[in-house]
């Protein structure tokens, strides 16, 4: 009785996440890109509505990196416990993968003590990820390494790194909790809950796929990511496996609201109400970075978020795929909101690295968001139907 | 470019929990009733789609009460200030009545500082209960009591009471998040935040409009409630107020998953798949509690949640509202899950007091669900485009 978004992605209007260039941080930021949609990244989704829509788990590539984020997210956090070695992580690997292939098609996990939830996936996706202590355990060198510190960070542990992540995203919460559950359930015996962060986007229907969302500062949140062939560079190693780098950042609310919208403006870089640039007119119009306003000085700011995160140059692009968080106010009403900040690009180093470094220096943003958590993980390949993720490491 | 489960609301298709029958506790509970919709009760709902539906605010009772709950919900309760008095009181209502009645029309606040995100209301509604407190505090006689103790209740104080309440409703978790910000931040001259709770629903568009949702406990939930005529008379008071009693059920999940499906069935008293009752073979049939089974026992146990729950009368009903939590499991994996349980009636102590004492005797599922929260509120009227929610009580 819905007509679902998905079936409108899948029969060929575009993801905004796949279409348009990079940023880091919680804003906007950012340049040009779009809600229109030139067909791009086959988004393998499928099912008559939001509730049975599927996404395929299986292939060279996992899910959940490049098909568009759906409503709501769990990033799930483990520590291996002392002894899980490489055996163990191949069984723990074989076990949670066949979980996720059977969930993400609306079946039941083996075992499954709840099976009645897992009849609606809505477009349930498990990515999996894997940190530096998993490659330790394993005995094996690490493909990614902690990120080093900023002088904006304000890191608490509890927010902080992971040896065994899965990120698990779809269109209903309840559908996340279950899937959650499940998989929490199965890699217990191999390690210990870290950390898990719940986020979400708008709710399916909302908007129109590929709309630009806002996040909890107001700002339009997503404008510029990589697209089409741009993304395919940005994203994913020739083996199939790309990096994650999962931040959880603080936004200052309070004090951000005692701003003038002119005074969000200038550090955005974008106006507020339509996301355009300063220096243009529409939310897509390309920032002029040379332009300048009437007294000699650039319509973009230097210290604007937009101007500091700009990357032209494909390769060094990432593909940002946020999340939003609210969890209680303090007795006083003071907020406890933020993003949770996921970026994939091939490597770390080349692509996050450069970006943050210039936000990190000179980004005016960084008066109203704070960062918090900070952790990276590989994502192995995908898999075929009679494999699991991580055979080429592990097995 | 989607088709909104509201606007076929709006067309005549009726919301389930307007259709059946009445229950208390953590489980789908209750008798017959209905997703097919004969229709009933009129609900304000209109817009072109999801993000942009509203529900009036205006008028002689409260929205959020028999509209049909969406997805998100927020709960914030406040301990008013010292000296926070009759007048004061009557002060802070209308400014939050002012906030309440733009942000469901999809305007910003005045004073909104993330105008931005007032544009999307999809379905917003703004409730305000009053507390034993607030009565005390205006030197008036309250019309609510906190509840008896229970001996199943573990309760927690920082789920507790609360001299104001508000419950946030919307369809999109963003919309829920903006309007708590803004609402607290008018009140909290007057009062602290004393808890906020935050709970979903499936996503709209999972299920049409009157689908029986499930819980964390995979158990169906909300098949019975009191419908059409047995609704006014269930939840309305002449005035236009009810009172609404929140509970916090914590889910005991994990010894929950030890049982077998048949004794899950037998705790419940339905099927786990179709929510049959014991006695019959789909959803909707009227539970059989004569019927016995092969060796003369009844097939709806007496100590079946269902069974316990059970009242006929539509003037002993009441009208369950309930909303799913998951906050962040422990370190080991153990879920902290369960159900906002949130119940309308135009008598607490006619109404839900009965039920519970029932329950709280001789209900199977108290071994699998332990109530840790537990407040009462009372719901004044609604009020004109002129007026202010509790005029009638504080002006």
């Amino acid at each position: 009785m819905t007509v679902s978004r998905r079936i409108v992605l899948a029969g060929g209007a575009v993801a905004g996440l796949g279409t348009a260039a990079a940023v880091a941080g919680c804003s906007a930021g950012g340049a040009s890109g779009g809600r229109a949609g030139a067909a791009s990244a086959p988004v393998a989704v499928s099912g008559p509505g939001i509730g049975t829509a599927t996404v395929a788990f299986h292939g060279p590539r996992q899910a959940g990196v490049t098909t568009e984020p759906p409503a709501h997210a769990a990033f799930v956090s483990f520590t291996l416990a002392r002894g899980t070695d490489r055996k163990a992580l191949g069984r723990m690997m074989r076990l949670l993968t066949d979980d996720a292939a059977r969930l993400t098609r609306g079946e039941p996990a083996l075992g499954d003590t709840e099976a009645e939830l897992a009849v609606h996936p809505a477009a349930l996706t498990v990515t999996f990820g894997f940190g530096p202590g998993l490659y330790r355990a394993a005995g094996l060198p690490s493909p990614v390494a902690d990120l080093p510190a900023f002088t904006v960070d304000r890191l608490q542990d509890r927010w902080c790194g992971g040896d065994l992540l899965l990120q698990i995203c779809a269109d209903d919460p309840l559908t996340v909790t279950h899937a959650q559950r499940m998989l929490i359930k199965d890699a217990r015996p191999f390690g210990g809950v870290r950390w898990v962060q719940r986020g979400f986007r708008r709710s399916p229907g909302v908007h129109p796929a590929g709309f630009t969302q806002r996040n909890v500062l107001g700002q339009l949140d997503g404008t510029a990511n990589p697209r089409d062939a741009a993304m395919e560079t940005a994203v994913w190693n020739p083996d199939g496996g790309t990096t994650l780098v999962v931040r959880r950042i603080r936004a200052e609310i309070e004090t951000w609201d005692l701003l003038s919208v002119s005074d969000k403006e200038n550090a955005v870089g974008r106006r507020m109400t339509s996301g355009a640039p300063l220096s243009g007119t529409a939310e897509f119009d390309e920032p002029d970075f040379a332009k300048l306003d009437d007294t000699g000085l650039p319509l973009m700011p230097d210290f604007a978020h937009v101007t500091r995160a700009r990357m032209t140059d494909p390769r060094f692009k990432i593909l940002r795929r946020p999340y939003n968080y609210d969890e209680a106010p303090d007795a006083q009403g003071r907020p406890d909101s933020g993003l949770i900040f996921a970026s994939y690009q091939a490597d770390i180093e080349r692509q996050y690295l450069p970006i943050q470094r210039r936000l990190a220096e000179k980004d005016l943003l960084n008066e109203w968001t704070t960062p918090i958590g900070s952790s990276v993980f590989a994502i192995p390949p995908g898999c075929a139907q009679d494999g699991w993720i991580g055979e080429r490491v592990l097995g």
